[in-house]
């Protein structure tokens, strides 16, 4: 093993530094300019305050002024940065990383362009390179918190990138006996189906909240979940293929969809807005945490209607996607569209 | 609106009442040789005894000798039984089916052939249908537990059958503001992803039961399950082409999966074995409970091995699957094989 650097230090990226680190591999945490207070913790007694766990004895912190000191000698860049942070990685860091090495990244999102095309970052990052660098890119998908991969509860992810060789390699980094990875060539289906269902928990998550709101009515409720969950199955299959990924790709969405459902922030702005709070309440309520599943909501539903306004694709196949924008970004209270589910295929011929 | 005879008064052909009754039509409800005691309680006071729920009053029960009477003048009618009666319903239900009726089930599971195909229950009662008996068959797939149906919780589910506008009749029966129908033409692809969700839903359980036995550890054990639930979404994906359904389907068998996950006895077969109990020990703990997914988990492992054989699929491709049936029928204890999930896809290109 060798000398793995990881630039962010949120929660997913400080707890990869578990198998990382077990495996033998010398560990470096960089913290961005938003992680101030996390590494001066960190550098005390190794107690991450948002993880909310001790990372390992040994693992060497550095802010982010000491990122080239941090990079001397790794053989393996990890971007750990929010969806936030793809920018700031782009124009500062990639220039930074020594010729050859490859980065992998576990920032999960896309991009949409006027004309409705939806970019993951890897596409993204690729094509507005800084001139003259030149960095072998691979991303991390899959459903795995950050605090149970760091309780070393089983997980199941998929790395992905061109180069399977390498992708191996970088494989052998982190695997151990609870953390399992597939590996696929589909960069664009893996990082699309693990970015489509964070905007699709908040939207299967809006049932969690509407049976909130009718209390304890000795209902169970699960027909109603698992009915926005099976709609959201649905428009991602679609969506997986207009943005060129391969459709098998869904096993990643749906286990993504079913931990991100579980728990986490993409679930409670869907359970808020099910309880009937509006945006602005919301976001107060979650004041200082970023909300990814809104941005991607939102870009999601914004390319749907670009693509939809040239006849790529209609809107009424993205009914949950359509009302979930609604909510989000007009106003509308949470009434689910549950008519404009029930489609028509004859299809029975592939 | 007209008369509908639902013959199995089991608890999903009991919740279908309510939908059916408050659209006005007539409903009859005939119990089976099994359902004496339900029929007889149920004629006192409209309570099902294993539904737990009070059926509307209106609705008319009928014993399995009564079952001409009510079948007389039907427009429409339902097959309840369970998997386990399906032969039954075959040799001594279809011939009593007036002319021109059709029948539409929500009977859910597959017969395995000794060369590995995999009929599900239209196919086989078509092909079986006694001398001179012609009957046009639909049925009904979805997440949708019976409970939740009777309290009137939002569900969405999926009807096939291959003639669309037949379809659409028969869902009109159905259609309330709580209760929404899909269509689809691919009878074999929607039974298909409901039957193995069963399966499925045992081994994804699994991870529950592992949980419960590492007591209350403080971790959430979140990653494990999702990591099983996706491995399951695969394996249903890659069955679903090989039985001859449209693999769009995967919605249902995701949809299905998430709520048989969150309750019911597929998930306590699994929970248990999780929790190492042996089979003979879950089958005293569950006795008299119909144990649909231990038989469908094992016709399907059961049809994977034929086909190994002749080469038309691998075993390696199936590992979870291959799994559950070590558990349920060679005394296996449970021992995930996280690392045969590993795959490498190399596949991009569509």
């Amino acid at each position: 093993m060798g000398i793995v650097t990881l630039i962010g230090a949120g929660q997913m990226a400080s707890a990869l530094t578990f198998p990382l680190f077990e495996n033998g591999n010398e560990v470096r945490l960089v913290g961005t300019p938003l992680d101030g207070e996390v590494i001066a913790r960190l550098r005390e007694d190794n107690y991450h305050i948002n993880l909310d766990r001790t990372l390992h004895e040994g693992i060497k912190y550095y802010t982010v002024d000491q990122v080239e000191e941090a990079l001397d000698g790794a053989e393996l860049v990890v971007c750990g940065v929010s969806s936030f942070g793809v920018d700031w990685f782009l124009n500062n860091m990639f220039k930074l990383i020594p010729e050859g090495v490859p980065v992998i990244s576990v920032t999960k999102g896309m991009i949409d362009l006027p004309d409705g095309t939806l970019q993951v970052f890897p596409e993204y990052w690729q094509e507005h390179m800084p001139e003259g660098v030149n960095v072998e890119l691979f991303a991390i998908g899959g459903p795995c918190t950050a605090r149970d991969l760091s309780d070393h509860d089983h997980s199941f992810v998929a790395y992905c990138g061109k180069d399977l060789k390498k992708l191996e390699w970088i494989r052998s980094h982190f695997e151990t006996d609870y953390y399992h990875i597939a590996l696929t060539d589909d960069v664009v289906g893996l990082e699309a189906a693990v970015a489509l269902k964070n905007g699709y928990a908040l939207g299967t998550a809006m049932a969690i909240g509407l049976k909130n709101r009718l209390g304890d009515d000795g209902i169970a409720h699960v027909n109603s979940k698992s009915a926005l969950f099976q709609q959201s199955v649905w428009e991602m299959y679609q969506l997986l293929d207009i943005v060129g990924g391969n459709q098998k790709m869904i096993m990643y969405a749906a286990g993504d969809l079913d931990v991100t459902v579980a728990g986490g922030r993409s679930r409670k702005v869907g359970q808020y807005l099910g309880e009937g709070y509006s945006m602005p309440e919301i976001e107060e309520k979650l004041a200082g945490q970023t909300l990814e599943a809104v941005v991607i909501a939102t870009r999601t539903a914004r390319a749907v209607k670009a693509m939809a306004k040239v006849g790529k694709v209609k809107e009424s196949d993205f009914p949950l996607l359509m009302h979930v924008d609604q909510c989000l970004n007009h106003g509308a209270k949470v009434d689910i569209p549950w008519k404009d589910f029930q489609t028509i295929t004859c299809d029975a011929i592939k």
